[in-house]
């Protein structure tokens, strides 16, 4: 089945067009920007993946994928001369609240409980869902599927979902954990128990998804049981440039002592703090590891700070957990930065998570999924990579095939 | 040396007059609901502590302290008949900010240091400032000592004390973790080191303040390495009122939604959440626990969460630790409820935590210092009762006795 894979973000469009029977990718886009003038998009398709950058300037997401679709009929590259060869798209929606703990094909009844959604992710829903519509008006006989980022963690327990706030706050607006990055959790989970060549309803997992936004989920005899993002994806580790966990107190004293509206102090949490914000040099995390090496305080300071809150919250869901098999990393740092892990594991010996320093090192082993932690190590360390669209692709393939 | 504790809150007052040679206390004071026409002021005193009480409606916290010299001179069974009779005053400060890292003989430096701290703890230290001012005016040529709940915090290192927030509210504002409870974990660390029978420096401990407030410090070799509560006591653990740590985008999000003040959004975090807001019986765990026996599901909900965020803060600090001996309970439910300590370790003899059923039961045994793990336990479990009033006036004669 050949499924257009859409993910759509704030200001940007992640798209990639594979065929799942060969779990291929036949085409890559990413358009950044969205919305400026200085929005671009670039287009590559299979075998050599060579991008061809268009213009996009001040497009709406939506209408950048309408773009798309004219590119992926007239580009002599495109594998496909007609959008009746693309045989149903799978949509990343970020904010599925209580209404969806899982994947759906997307009907009216649907359709409408996905604006319920929107004002849980205001950033992320409404640009997915306006892409969404999209697609119903270009290509009405497609089957479009919904993939949540928050259905995995659809099994947490109360007392992991629950804030300690009136409960009215609950009955009436939701407020709830809900976490996010589920797609890649569930997938880091099911390539970890693969690694480990055990059956993932027998393992205790924490994964810890680790790019430019960071969670960390424990996984649970195949379920999630709890994980650091919350009602927001704020709430939680440190990352590339939102706090995370602060005292809630803050919050107002910031507001009152600088006379913030509530989108200034949005902002200065989801875009100028974490790891940004203290070391002053970047959101990036490789920027900020070559900042420290030479000599930059700040910037040693926010990598210590980064890695600290996740050893915390390592250790809070080992707590949770019975019994702990493994720790996954996965996602842009996860996967890619034998220094971070270095740290990260140097620090957590003592509860029986040992680094394999050789496993550990990169060279040559970029998107290998592998065991990292030594050979007797009581709690095995692995890395996988992540692959959403691929994941998003296969859950679509799954749902349109059983509509007969 | 006979040291008066004065111990202000936000609307009360507490007060000890101890005796620090016999550590024996030899008067007891406690005023509440302060500042209303309700307010009483309960007085007592040894051997037989007969409470008699007083009417304070309408007095400030620093006039209840006044009025209770007036009772310490004039009721026939005062111990003293003077004020010089007195021979020093140890006041209970909540925060010290980055000003104090330990207790302090009150010159004219020190009483405008703490002028600057009051807007970190805008309910607690104002009142305390004022009955420092009315006893240097009522008794001029009596040593005051300042002893902060922060203090024992200050050995933590940045990464536990920064924020992942831009780096100028530091600069500008100190914002950053302080904690609280110090002088309760502190003496907590030293009564359990002392049941171990091991010298403080050589263990790693995890010491749970939980009353009304509460909070979890991990103490590595005698210092605090990090606390539970933050630049305010509203972080880290669900508390009878307080939310403890939420995803601050909540903050910002109900504000939104209910138009609701700064001071309204404080109080709702802090005044109906915890326990209270969640089990909507009471901020009480005895009541809560009550309820939830007979069935009431939000109670048994409350208490649910609340034992699962000590865990995940038990399991956060055992990794921040790189070995931990004991874990310490004190405070009104860390030393009385027998079923939350069952309901807490029950869900980490994993990690080593082994209760012993028997040792763990309260009767007979309030108030005595113990080990409540099996003998063979990997990692000890200790109930000490809390004594902040001693530990004022302990504190306060040493620092006064250096005066020469």
């Amino acid at each position: 089945m050949r499924v257009l894979v859409v993910n759509a973000g704030s200001s940007s469009l992640k798209s990639q067009l594979i065929e799942t029977d060969g779990k291929v990718s036949l085409m890559k886009c990413l358009a950044e920007k969205v919305g400026t003038p200085e929005a671009y998009m670039n287009v590559s398709f299979a075998p050599d993946f060579r991008k061809t950058t268009y213009n996009v300037a001040d497009l709406t997401v939506a209408q950048c994928l309408a773009k798309l679709l004219e590119v992926l009929v007239d580009d002599p590259e495109s594998p496909i001369s007609g959008l009746q060869q693309i045989d149903a798209i799978g949509n990343r929606i970020v904010a599925g609240g209580e209404y969806f703990t899982k994947s759906v094909v997307i009907d009216e009844p649907a359709r409408e409980k996905l604006t319920a959604c929107e004002e849980l992710a205001p950033l992320h829903n409404p640009p997915a869902d306006a892409c969404i519509d999209m697609m119903r008006e270009l290509m009405p006989e497609t089957p479009q599927v919904a993939v949540f980022d928050t259905a995995f963690h659809a099994t947490m327990p109360a007392k992991a979902y629950m804030y300690p706030l009136p409960m009215r706050y609950y009955d009436e607006y939701k407020i709830r954990r809900y976490g996010a990055h589920g797609t890649s959790h569930r997938y880091a989970a099911q390539q970890a128990a693969n690694l480990l060549g055990r059956p993932l309803r027998d393992l205790g997992l924490i994964t810890c998804h680790l790019g430019n936004g960071g969670s960390i989920t424990a996984v649970n005899h195949g379920k999630s049981i709890d994980t650091s993002m919350g009602f927001t994806p704020l709430e939680g580790l440190m990352m590339g440039t939102r706090s995370g966990s602060i005292d809630p107190a803050i919050v107002t004293y910031l507001m009152r002592r600088e006379h913030k509206s509530f989108d200034e102090m949005d902002a200065v949490l989801n875009k100028q703090s974490g790891v940004l914000g203290v070391s002053g040099v970047s959101a990036d995390m490789r920027d900020v590891l070559r900042a420290a090496a030479t000599g930059n305080e700040l910037a040693e300071l926010a990598i210590d700070m980064y890695v600290y809150r996740i050893q915390k919250a390592i250790g809070g869901y080992y707590a949770a957990m019975t019994r702990t098999d493994a720790v996954v990393m996965t996602a842009g740092i996860g996967e890619n930065s034998a220094e971070l892990r270095e740290r990260i594991f140097s620090g957590l010996a003592h509860m029986g998570m040992i680094l394999d320093h050789e496993r550990n090192d990169v060279t040559g082993q970029i998107g290998v999924n592998r065991i990292i932690s030594i050979d007797d190590s009581p709690i095995k360390i692995c890395v996988v990579t992540t692959d959403e669209e691929m994941r998003i692709a296969r859950e679509t393939d799954n749902l349109v095939s059983q509509l007969g």
